[in-house]
């Protein structure tokens, strides 16, 4: 059934105006000013914006870390995710060394095809680089659609991979058309910096963060950064928390390096003092990297307003506190990393970065959605509202006022790391592929619903 | 009249998609999928791209300059600019010192409000600052909609402001809502070099860039951006040239300080050795900033795809190559300084950036148009293609190959510096407030239906 | 006489050993173990170092300044330089314009040659560049031995030259043989921002800081030291007080760029919150450019170490807290800028950097002495412990521990900046040219005995 | 016996002065004129320079390398090192995984006690650091005097050691009082890109220079350097090449991070067009780093000159080219990687540095010899002329023309280098602790009366 959104200010990464938008089979069919209403379901957002459905381009759901699972799966997960606006996740497809691809592919589509509410595409880690492994990457690409790999320059003897793989994966991405994401800190000295802390004794949270300083941070992101420029490749850094790591970034850029950077909103809005709650507290703001020292964040915030980060990622990777995150009392090294984000991020960004005027209304809606289309192969189809687009739409109140708080997020956890922060703006409905997901704040959507999708190869779109 | 423009490919600072689009009364009325056509004039543009219209941030109509005057007047200029692909112009209106405000813009609606075939606005030239000059300033603001000051760092004893006046403007920018534009060049060097180059006999064109090095443009783009950060004000250089000026403003970017940098046509593809072209020839390649070595292109082209720069303006100045270039044989210091780019602008971009993969169409759209409407308080009426906005379109044929060369130009000079050059892509017709100036490349406009524009204030759009 | 200093520990810019020094008419015969004694003074030093004598390169003796006069002369100031361990100054002669250079010097001959109980030469200051002028300055440097003149970049319509004589008189320099000394301040800006807060009523001390921020000062230094690299001359830039002047002069000199930086010990150990002080106490502080926020004296320390910063001036240039500073009360502009550091500058250096483990006992002599004697053209009669050098020696007992007060200082003012701070360090004895002026602790020395230095080109040395 | 260098000029890190030299048991007893010539032998060295010996801290004698031994040993090594000057050697002693570092030590002290005609001492390579390893590292310290580690960051599956290593062997040095140093690539991407290379039959001398880009040696040293800072550690980078490493040294330096920097006369005359030499050629010049462009060879003058880099080492490994060199034709990764640069170290930096006016007469000696001294341990003993240092001395006479030629030079293989450079000056004499090892140009020492010296701890000297 057709539906004509009526009287939105709709606003796209360059544009903001007043319009209706008609809906047909799932897509953007005309947008215009009293678009006819013939047969159609008319819906009014009359002071309300139009956004572009949210694209969190980095998720963890149902992720196994450190001997337990993260907390929302693909059903509480993408529930969250549309409650806050978001109408696409792309998460990790965890691999293991020697394991063919598509198996570790085939586990992740079995975790997630019954249970999303919105559409969702993967990732796919490299983990270790070989002959066996690059044959496998085209059809990766070509039948999976993925087209972005992740390698992580940190978690030593776990996930980290060396150099040489990771200037590999550069040159196998260049040459097959995608994108390399990397995990940029520095695992050795993290190691090294890790276990002298549990030596002296130094078991709580904040050591987590004193084990993780911002300057090997800085370092790898420089260090991979080099590394594409040498391949002439291309880079999507991940979770950029601190100022070195921009510096990086921009001059790479500036010396025509293809980098793009991703930042995400605890480090937007939350720092290093928080690992020093009491009462083990500090363990629900373990993230890695680490939160920062208050001044990174307005170098994060500068390099938002200026262009130099693209992206705004959730790393949503939820643990309850008890049960989960407390499995690292005593010992800092064994708290699971991550929180539960996937549903605020789109908020956080309006309410701290719009309502603030630190940035832009397009400026924002290119952060949660549009570029993350762009870089990762789902634009036009995802990612904007044009004519032709999927009917992927948040129709956003911007007076709204709440409270966060996990006694009322829709996340599978026991508690918020944004807990009691006053936001300014709230989805009220979201539509995927044209149909209610949310519909004045109620959840009307279906699992298994949301389709995975296939992307394009990295610059097509 | 109704038009309908069928089948284009839309192509906004973010958007890429075909649809059909309803003009009425001179704006976008509706953009969609098989649009009735009913009483509407109907334009087939299948295949071509359907454009916002260029605005052209930076010209110098019927200027003055060194005892002649520019050439292309608002007539000849506008139409070569509508040629071309651009429908807004934002022209710089020069003051005297001592002389009220008001009359130096009076002085500029007499030589546009007949002869425009486009719309246009002004700049004011800051020259001095004082209290009278600061009284008269929210009338300029208010009553004519000049919302963007401009203050020469060159040009000794003629144009230059001194930093007191550069950072007064500065200054009161912030408290009147507008933008602050430089010429960023160390006018007291120049003054020194071109003494002694004299002095030593060197007359021919190419002293004129041997007396400007890079090193001073990016000295003074650094002076002001710094000045802007001090005083929280907001800074657009104009005509950046050299990797000195696009390091001291990403630099100023990453620290919050608000700089937006344009380039132009000519550093994009054209080097110092042209200058040096015997008979004279040099004179026709005589711009302020100067030509540059080769090595800055790829700085300028690296700058606009990491968008460390953020506009392209023409400075459009044109002058004959006889009778007026020639003026400065024997001394270069008397060479008029500009040439005829206006026509041009939008094409050599396309050809050079997006056909050769250096920017991408989202990029080309938002340096040619988007961007100048949002800074000079335009958008969304300019810049873009929403509904609502003003019909201001190109239809632009992405296949056409053709020759740059004065004697097929619009423009009223007698050389082009690009001739010969091979440009892919050419401007079918062009349309302001809905309706055709150039129609399948002929023009069909009238000299006066070009409007002057009230323009906002900065951060408002 | 002959004199023989036994035993003492010698350190020189790149030294340090045990031995005796023979000294001979003033200047020194040899150094060796146990050298015979014969018919020679003995002056026992064992336990001590003997340093070559101190060089102050930045002195303001009886200067003028804003209707008053600098405190200490040429007789008070040169016995509390040497109470200090300082045996040479170098003080700065000022011009008025349109006055014969010659006439100026002739002033400052005058007002020390029968005060001065050190040794002595003059720097002159350039305020404008002429014709005239510059066919004065082969006779400055030839007769007078004049080596170095100094240019303002600041001091708004009293001192301060534009940018055009700068870059001549670094012309100049380049062609005679000189080195160009710059007070890096951008005025302009001071100018304005020093209106701005007298205009609002903030006339306490701390507006004389708030008023010259360090964003200033780096711009300032980026300026001179590019116009340094475009003239391919030499620069030193005196009193450097910030990060971000530090930042450019390290670049610049990467560029092979000849920039040379002083700092001065109140920059290393005092901070912008003395201007706070209350009863108008802030006024004791008021040096221009100003005290600055904590964080730039690690910066300072670290270019001192690295070699960044080349030498150690004091600024001298001393007045009263009662009648002289506080000609400002209610006016911070009225407070005449500078302070009593000539006597504490060397002792200061060795406490908090030698004592502390901030830099080496080597670098402690070179940026005391040797460094500026290099620079200075007195090399290697002065700066220098070798056969043949002027027997100007320090014997410094490390081990002593004194509290700077102006109870008990040489200065003939009222106050010292750095009352009740602790040093460990102090000069015992003092010689120069072979004779004391110093005597264990006793001021021995004659008013007058110092004489005039005619210095050697810039590069000779 | 006791010995008089009459009217030499000395020349010191700091200092310049003609002066007589009294040697008595092979150290200075006296400074200074006309010494007493009692019982002395007389050496005339008017018209000469006195000198320092040059210490030499980079050295590769008689080591294992791709299955071939580099032919100088510490006979032939240490006598073409004092026929150029150089009085002390620092080699570097392999060690093997696993194998007491104590028997890596007696074996380099087997091959250099009976040979050594100069004094010398040893770095140790840390392959590896466990608890077993740093058990080892006091006894090494303290009974061997070897307070210098070296790790490298290249050589993948050969020498590399991880970044968990290298940060521990920093921890390990500042605890320990010692000085880290690296050899700073990039291993990985080196063994990724040669593997490339060879895989497309690119396996000329010029492909070692392809496979390891300057970039790479900038990001290993910028990562040393950072790892540096994070502990609080020394660490001094080898063979600098390259104006990347320069500037994350410089970087590093002034934020207080001890890191020194070392090149080497290699990198300051040839350039990478070298290695493309026809007839295999090339494969004279195979260093690592390799030779680069022409452009850093600017880059390094201006960092000896600005005191950015601060020692110059030969990393003398010399290798025939026939029987040699030549087991990489047709394959450039088994050319043995060095070259014979021991004996003309020091001349070329003061033919090329002095005689060309791109650094001072001082700064040479600080860079050929007491810089090392001090850094390394051996200071005041070597690295200086003052009284009671070993006389270890070089008489040099600055005006002789030579030509470097493998026909006249003194080292054990068949070319060298700078075959056909035109050198200006030439040491005459070489003295090692009082006693002549060259006289009038002529070799008159004996093998094993060079002595191994246990070196003070870091920051002792
Ligand atoms: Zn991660
Ligand atoms: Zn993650
Ligand atoms: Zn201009
Ligand atoms: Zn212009
Ligand atoms: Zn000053
Ligand atoms: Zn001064
Ligand atoms: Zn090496
Ligand atoms: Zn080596």
């Amino acid at each position: 059934m057709k539906k004509v959104i009526k009287n939105g200010t709709i606003v796209t990464a360059s544009d903001e105006y007043v319009a209706d938008l008609l809906i047909e089979e799932g897509t953007i069919a005309a947008i215009g000013k009293n678009l006819p209403e013939d047969g159609a379901e008319v819906i009014d957002a009359t002071g309300l914006y139009v956004f572009p459905g949210g694209i969190d381009p980095h998720t963890h759901l149902e992720m196994p870390f450190g001997g337990t699972v993260s907390k929302d799966d693909f059903a509480t997960g993408t529930k969250a995710a549309a409650f806050g606006g978001t109408t696409t996740v792309i998460d990790f497809c965890l691999t293991n060394k020697g394991e063919p691809l598509q198996a570790a592919i085939d586990r992740w589509h079995a975790k997630s095809q019954d249970k999303a509410v919105i559409d969702y595409s993967f990732h796919l880690m490299i983990g270790e680089i070989n002959d066996q492994v690059l044959e496998q990457l085209p059809s990766v690409i070509d039948d999976e659609g993925i087209t972005s790999f992740k390698v992580f320059m940190a978690y030593k003897n776990v996930f980290q991979a060396d150099d040489e793989t990771l200037f590999r994966t550069l040159v196998a991405a260049k040459d097959l058309g995608s994108l390399v994401m990397v995990h940029a800190e520095n695992g050795d000295v993290i190691e090294y910096l890790t276990k002298q802390a549990l030596a002296n004794g130094q078991t709580d949270p904040i050591y987590h963060a004193k084990t993780r300083p911002s300057e090997i941070e800085g370092e790898a992101t420089g260090r991979a950064a080099q590394l594409t420029g040498l391949a002439d490749s291309q880079l999507y850094v991940v979770h950029v928390s601190c100022a070195e790591a921009i510096e990086k970034i921009t001059e790479a850029r500036q010396k025509g390096i293809q980098v793009y950077g991703e930042t995400c909103p605890q480090y937007l809005v939350l720092d290093e003092t928080y690992l020093e709650k009491p009462d083990f507290e500090g363990a629900k703001y373990v993230w890695s990297p680490p939160l920062r020292e208050k001044s990174h964040q307005e170098a994060l915030w500068n390099a938002l307003k200026a262009g130099h980060l693209q992206t705004l990622g959730s790393d949503q990777c939820s643990f309850d506190f008890v049960g989960q995150k407390d499995l690292g009392k005593g010992d800092f090294t064994k708290i699971p990393n991550g929180g539960p984000i996937i549903e605020d991020r789109v908020s956080i960004l309006f309410s701290e970065g719009v309502k603030k005027g630190r940035i832009s209304l397009q400026q924002f809606v290119d952060l949660t959605s549009t570029r993350a289309a762009k870089l990762f192969g789902l634009f036009p189809k995802k990612g904007t509202i044009s004519v032709g687009a999927d009917a992927d739409l948040v129709l956003f109140d911007p007076t709204i006022e709440r409270v966060i708080s996990a006694s009322t997020h829709h996340m599978a956890v026991d508690y918020n790391p944004f807990e009691g922060m006053n936001i300014t703006g709230e989805p009220v409905s979201v539509l995927s592929r044209g149909e209610f997901v949310i519909r004045e704040k109620a959840f009307v959507g279906t699992e298994g619903d949301g389709q995975y999708i296939k992307r394009q190869k990295f610059g097509t779109s």
